[in-house]
C-alpha cells in the first residue's frame, strides 16, 4: 500500500469512530495497535501515560460507562481497552535508539459533541467514513491529528538516528482537561523539543505556518450554589435562596475590573435552577469561563470569579462549590524552532508557502507540554498545517483535503529528524 | 347501591386516573357520563363552558396531544372528547326548575405532578385505587371535589325547588389557569348564590369551615429574553447577552420595594440558559411568581416585575417576553352566607364541629367566580370540608377519609336547597 | 404665678433655645435649676443618669465642643455643665417619700434640625419665643414633654403620698439614640409603673390617647466601606473599588426577603464617595434603616443588611465598618394601665375625650424604657396628649395648643398619685 | 533682557497665578498684553477663539463670577476681560505674512485644583514665584506652555516667511473641555501643519519626542437621577428610589462587555444622595467616565452607559439627565512631521537625545484640534519637550527645568520656520 493511501485509510478508519475527550477508549486500543505493527520500542497506556490526578473535566461514571461499553462490544483487545477504565485514555509511544537528542510530537486524539452532516456534498458521507456514532464527530481535525502522530512515528522509526522520539496522543484537548494532566505525566521530562501540529485553521493546502501563538489562556469552572427549600408564599425568610447568591454572583463577575497588562474575557453559560417559583431555589448551577491574554491574566480572572462566588454565597447564607473543568495557558512557540521549520519547510515540494507566525484564536491545551519543555530549558513549536476545508472547523460539515497528510508527516518528520541528526 | 358508596366509588375511579391542568381529556368525559345518568338539563363542554381566550397556562400542543390519545384510548365516547381538542377541558352542568333562585357549585378537577406513594401504609395503593397515570396524582383532592359536584348534583336533581341550580367542573386550578377562563365564560352570570367547596385543609373529618379567606392573590409569569450568540473571547462586544439581562431583572425584582398596604411575595424559578459557556448566551428564561394580601398588591408586584424585566432587556439590547400563565385574585367570603352555612352545618349530625372563618393559606382562582357573583350583586362562600389526613396536601401519601364524602354533599346540598326554597 | 403661665412660660423658654441629641448642654443646666427650685430629693446628671456606653450616635467631639461652648456662654452653672461635657446630657431626677410603689415619667428633651418659621402666622414668632438657635427647632414638641415633666414633678412632689416619683429626662429620642442608654442607667430598675407621654400626634386638645402601640422597631447603621485607590485608566485591576462594593452591598440590601411574620422595611441613604472619577474609589459611605414590626423582625432586617456588607466588602477586597448610630424596639402599652389611665382621664373635665389605644406611627425609643420595667414585672404606658396643632411634626410651623400643657400635667400627675397611693 | 530671562519670568508670572479651565481670565489677559507688545497681527479672544456651544464643563456662574472678580481686581485691561465674561477664556494669535503655508501651534492654559507645595526644597517656593491662588497650582506645566506659545510667536514674528503663523492658546485642557471647542472654532480650517507640545512627561531636558501618540479616549459624563421622595417607613411604594436607579446603573455598567478591538475602562467617581436614611432618595448623582484605545472604543463604552443609565432610570421610574463635561479622542502624529521633528531636532546643540515616538498615559484632547487638520488633508504631531522634573505630573512639588524653555521654543520655532520656508 502506498504510503499516501495508508494515511487516509488511518484517519477515515478515525473519523468513522469519534470519541468525545476521557471517553477515547476505542480510539486508545486502535492507536495502540497501529503502534505495535509499527513497531515502537514503548507503548505506555493510560495511567502509565497522564497523570490521572490531574485531568480536568472528566464525565461521571455513568457517561464513562456507556462510551466503555460501547468501545468493548468494537474490539477484542481487552488487555489494552482495561487499562483505560474509568476515563483513563491516551498514549505516550516512544521509538527509542540509545542516547541522543529527545524529539517529541503532540497528537490530540478526541471528539466533539456535533451531528454530522449526511449530505451528499459532505465528502466522508458521500464516500462512507461518516460518523458512526451518532452525534458525535471529528469535526476539528483531530483524526488527522492521529494520523500525523501514527504517519510521523513510523517515518521516524523507519528512519536512522541517535536519540529517542515521542509521541503523545493526548486526550480531551477540545474540553482542555488533557494537556495538564500529559504535561504532569511521567513522559514530558525527557523531551528537548516539542513539536505540535494543527491541521486546517484557514490555511489551504500546501501552506504551513511554522509557529502557531497567542492562544488566549483560558479556565473553564462549574459552579453549584446550595441553599434551603422554602415556600416561597408562607415562609420567604426561611429559605437560603440558592437563585439570588447565584444571581449576586454573575453580576459581579460581569463586572470584575478591565487589566492594565491585556485583554481579559468573562462569560457565564449553562445557568441553571430547577426550582418551581413557589419555591425558594435550594440548587442552582451555571459555568464560568475566564480568559487572558497571558496566564497570568487568566489567573487575575478566575481568582477574582472565585471571590465573587464566595461572597455572594456568603451574601446569602449559601454554599458553593466550585471545579476547574477545562484549562489552558499562554505559551508561544521558540524563535529557533520557528527557524528550524521554516527553512525545512521551504525544501520540501509540496509546500508552496510557509508562513513563520500566526496567531491562533481559539484556546489550545497544548501550550501545557510547551510550558514543560521551555522549563526544562528546552524548546517547542505548535505548526499549523494547511488543508482546503469547505467549512469551518467545528461545522457538521467540516472536512480536510487529504493531500495535507502526507504534507504533514513530511514537516514534521523531516523536523523530527533534523533535531535528532 | 348505598348513596355513600357511590360517592366512594366516584372519587376511587377519579383518583384513578388523575389529569394536570388543561388535559382533564377522561375526566372531562366521564363527568359528562355520569351526569347524563343523574339527569342534568344541560350540560356544556369545553368551549361552551369557559371562555377558551382567558385560559391560562396552556401547555404546547405536543403535550396536549399526548393526553388526549391516552384519553381517547380510554373511552369510547369520542363524540364528547372531541369537543375538548385543545385544551379545552371542563364542563358546566345546570338543573333547571325554571323561575326562581339561582344557586352555583363550583369543583375544580385537575391533578398534580407528583408520583404517589405505591406504600402499603398509603391506602390508594394497599386498596388498589393508586394513580395508574405514572408521575401525577389527585395530591389536592380534587377527586373528592369532582364527587362533591356530581353527589350534590343528584341529590338537588331528586328534591323538589323552584329555579336552577349549576355546578362548575373547573379545570386547571392548580395552574391557577382556569378560573379566570371560567369566570369570564357564558354560566357565571345567572348565579345568585355560589359555594366553593375545599377537602382537608389540615381540618379532619366532621370539621366545617364556613368561609374559608385571606388566599394571597398570585400572578406567575413566564419570561424570555432574546439576545444574540457570538463567541464570548473572539468578540464578546458584538453579543446581546441575554444572562446578563435575566441577572440584572432577577436582581431588581427582589429589590421591589414592600408595601405599606400589606404583606407581598415574589420569587423567581425555573432559571434557564443553556449557552455553552463559549458563547454568549441568546436565550435565557425564568417563571416569575408575585403575590400580595391583595388583589391590588399583586397587581403592583406584577406591574413593577414587568418594569424591571422591560428596562433590563433593553440595558443589555435583549428583547423579552412575558405571559402570565397563572393568576388569581383575593375574594372573601360573603358574611350571609357564612351565617347559612354555619346555621345548617350546626344542624347536621355528621358534623361535630363548625368553624366560622379560616384562613386559606395557598392561592386559589375560585375567587375570579366568587368576584364575579359578587360584582354582580351576588353572594359566595368557599366551604371547608375537613377530612383526617394521613400526610399533608401535595405529598405522595396524601390522602382522605372518604367519611367525609357524604358530610361535604350533605352541608352542600342542604345549603343549595336551603337557598333555592 | 398661676400655675398654667408657668406650664406655658417654661415651654416657651425650652422652645427659645432648642438642642439637638447628645448637645442639649444649656437645656439639662436649666432643667437642674428647676429641680432645685422645686424641690427634687435627688438630681442626676449625665453619666449619673445614663449608662454613657450605651449611647448611640453621639457626634463628633469637633460638633460637641461647638454646643457645649455656646451653652457656656448662656449660664453660669458651669456646676452643672461640666457633668455633661463630651455629650453627656440627661437628668434623672427624684421626689422620694420613703417605702411604697416607684413610679416613674419619661421626658424626652432634644430637638431637631429644621429651621423654625418666622411667618407672621406662626405664634412662636410673632409671641417672640421663635428659636434662637438657627437652623433648630422643638419642632416635635419635646419642649412640652420637658414641661409635663417639670410640671407633673412639682404636683406630684406638692402631694402627700408613699413612694417614689421618678422623672426621665431622656436626651436624644430623635436620634433613637437616647432610650437605649438610659435605660441602661442606674435608675430604671426600681420604677414599678412608668409612664411615656407625647403631645399632639394629630389629636385635638382635650382628647388623650391612654396607650399609644405599634411604633415599627428600627435600627440605623452607618456604614464606611474601605478600598484601594489608583488610577482608573492606567491599572484599574490594582485598586479595590469602594463604590462596586457598595453598589454589591446595596443592591442586595434591597433583596432581603420579606418575612412571613409581618411588615419590615429597608432604606439606604447619605451615600456618598467622593474619588474623582479617574480614580478608584478607595472610601464610601452611606446609612441603612431597617425596620420591623417587631424588634425580632428588626433584628432579622439587620443582621441580613450585615451579612450583605461584609461580603459585598469581601467580594471587592475591600473592608466595612459599621455602627449603630439608632435604635428603637418594639414596646405596647400593657392594659391596666391603660385601663387606668383611661379611667382617670374620663374624671377630668378638660379632657373631653379618651381613646384607650392608637397606633403610632413612627419609632420611639421610649420603648426601650418599657422593656426594662416589663421585663422587671412592671408595667408601662406611653399616653398621647392632644393638643390641636396648626401643622405636622417635623415641619417649620409646628406649633401646639398650650392649652394641652395643663391637661398632660394632670393626666399624668392624678395616674402617678394613683398609683402612689 | 536676554531671551532666555524673558522666557523664564514669563513662565513664572504665570505660574504665580493659576487659574482652573473655563476661569482663566486673568490668563487670557495678559497673554494678550503679551501678544500686543510682540506685535501680533491677529488676537482674537474668547468667543471669536472658541466655538463657545461647544465647551465641556462649564461651571456655574456663581464659580464663574468668583474668579471674574478675582481677575478683574487684578487687571485694569478690562477691554478684554469683558470679553471673557462666562467662562469665554482662550485666545488665537496669528502672524499673518501673506499667501504661504499656514502652520499652527497649540498650547494649553489652564491650572489644577492642586495645593502647592511651600517647602523650601520647592523651587517656586524658595524662589517667591509660588501660587497665589491657594488651592490651585500650575502642576501639569501649562505656564511653560503659555511660555512655549508666546516665545514661538515672538521668534516667528522675528524672521522672514511668507504665509501664517497661528498660536492656539487652548483653555480648559485639563477637564477635557477646551479641545472640542477650540477646533470647532473658526480658526483650525486654515491650518496645513499643526504641532502640540507637551513639557515634562519623564523625560529629562535635552530629550524631545518627535511625536507623542496612543493616549486613550475619554469621555466624562455628568449624572443626575431624580426620582420620588415618600417616608420610607410608612410608604416606600410610594417612592421612586433614586438610590436604587443609581444602583441598578452602575452595577451594569461595571459589566459593559469587554471588546475585542483593544482596551476600554470604565469608572464611576462622585456618587452622591443626600437623603435622610428614613426618606426614599428623590435625587442621586454621579460622574461616569470611560475611555477607549480609539475613540471608536471610547464611543462604544459611552453609548453603552447611556443605555445602562437610561435603563436603570426606568426600572425604578426615575428620570435620568447626563452631559459630557470633558471629552477626549484619539489621535496620533502624522509620520512626515515626527521626521521633520526628529531631523531638526539634531540638529539643535541643546537637544542631546530625539526619541521618535513614545507613548502617552493620559488623555489629551489636542487630539480634536489634531484631527481637524488632518480631515482637512493637514499634519499634525504632539511633541513633548524634555524636562527633568523633581517629582511627577499633577503632585503638589511638580516644577520643570527652566532650561526646557528656550529647547522648547527653539525645536517649534525651527519646525514652524521650516515649514514656512
Amino acid at each position: 500500500m502506498p504510503e499516501d493511501d495508508y494515511l487516509t485509510e488511518l484517519r477515515r478508519e478515525f473519523h468513522q469512530y469519534p470519541e468525545p475527550g476521557w471517553r477515547e477508549f476505542w480510539t486508545t486500543v486502535r492507536i495502540v495497535e497501529e503502534l505495535e505493527r509499527i513497531g515502537a520500542d514503548e507503548i505506555h497506556v493510560g495511567p502509565a501515560a497522564v497523570d490521572t490526578d490531574e485531568r480536568l473535566g472528566v464525565p461521571d461514571d455513568e457517561e464513562l460507562d456507556r462510551w466503555f461499553e460501547k468501545a468493548k462490544s468494537k474490539t477484542n483487545r481487552t488487555d489494552v481497552l482495561e487499562q483505560t477504565e474509568g476515563g483513563n485514555t491516551g498514549v505516550v509511544a516512544v521509538v527509542d535508539r540509545g542516547d541522543g537528542p529527545s524529539v517529541g510530537l503532540r497528537a490530540d486524539i478526541d471528539a466533539l459533541p456535533i451531528n454530522e452532516s449526511s449530505d451528499d456534498g459532505h465528502v466522508p458521507a458521500s464516500e462512507g467514513f461518516r460518523s458512526t456514532n451518532e452525534g458525535f464527530m471529528h469535526a476539528c481535525g483531530h483524526d488527522s491529528h492521529i494520523t500525523f502522530g501514527l504517519g510521523t512515528l513510523k517515518t521516524v522509526a523507519e528512519s536512522e538516528f541517535e536519540g529517542t522520539f515521542t509521541v503523545f496522543f493526548q486526550p480531551s484537548e477540545e474540553l482542555l482537561g488533557g494537556g495538564k494532566a500529559m504535561a504532569a505525566g511521567p513522559h514530558i521530562d525527557d523531551i528537548d523539543h516539542l513539536l505540535g501540529a494543527h491541521v486546517g485553521l484557514d490555511n489551504p493546502t500546501g501552506t504551513v505556518v511554522a509557529g502557531l501563538d497567542g492562544a488566549l489562556a483560558l479556565s473553564r469552572l462549574d459552579v453549584t450554589f446550595e441553599g434551603e427549600s422554602v415556600h416561597a408564599g408562607l415562609e420567604p425568610n426561611n429559605g437560603r435562596n440558592a437563585v439570588q447568591a447565584l444571581v449576586a454572583a454573575i453580576d459581579n463577575i460581569y463586572g470584575i475590573p478591565r487589566h492594565e497588562a491585556g485583554a481579559t474575557r468573562v462569560n457565564v453559560g449553562n445557568v441553571r435552577a430547577d426550582n418551581a417559583t413557589n419555591v425558594i431555589a435550594d440548587h442552582a448551577t451555571a459555568q464560568v469561563e475566564v480568559r487572558g491574554e497571558s496566564t497570568e491574566l487568566m489567573e487575575y480572572m478566575r481568582d477574582s470569579v472565585y471571590r465573587c462566588l464566595d461572597s455572594a454565597a456568603e451574601m446569602h447564607e449559601c454554599t458553593v462549590d466550585t471545579s476547574v473543568i477545562g484549562e489552558s495557558i499562554r505559551r508561544d512557540s521558540d524563535e529557533e524552532l520557528v527557524d528550524l521549520v521554516s527553512s525545512i519547510g521551504n525544501d520540501i515540494d509540496d509546500i508552496s508557502s510557509v508562513v513563520r507566525r500566526d496567531t491562533l484564536g481559539a484556546s489550545e491545551d497544548v501550550t501545557y507540554l510547551m510550558k514543560a519543555v521551555q522549563e526544562n530549558g528546552g524548546q517547542a513549536t505548535f505548526i499549523g498545517i494547511g488543508a482546503s476545508n469547505p467549512t469551518g472547523h467545528h461545522t457538521p460539515t467540516f472536512d480536510i483535503d487529504e493531500e495535507s497528510l502526507p504534507i504533514g508527516v513530511s514537516i514534521l518528520s523531516n523536523t523530527a529528524l533534523e533535531l535528532l541528526s
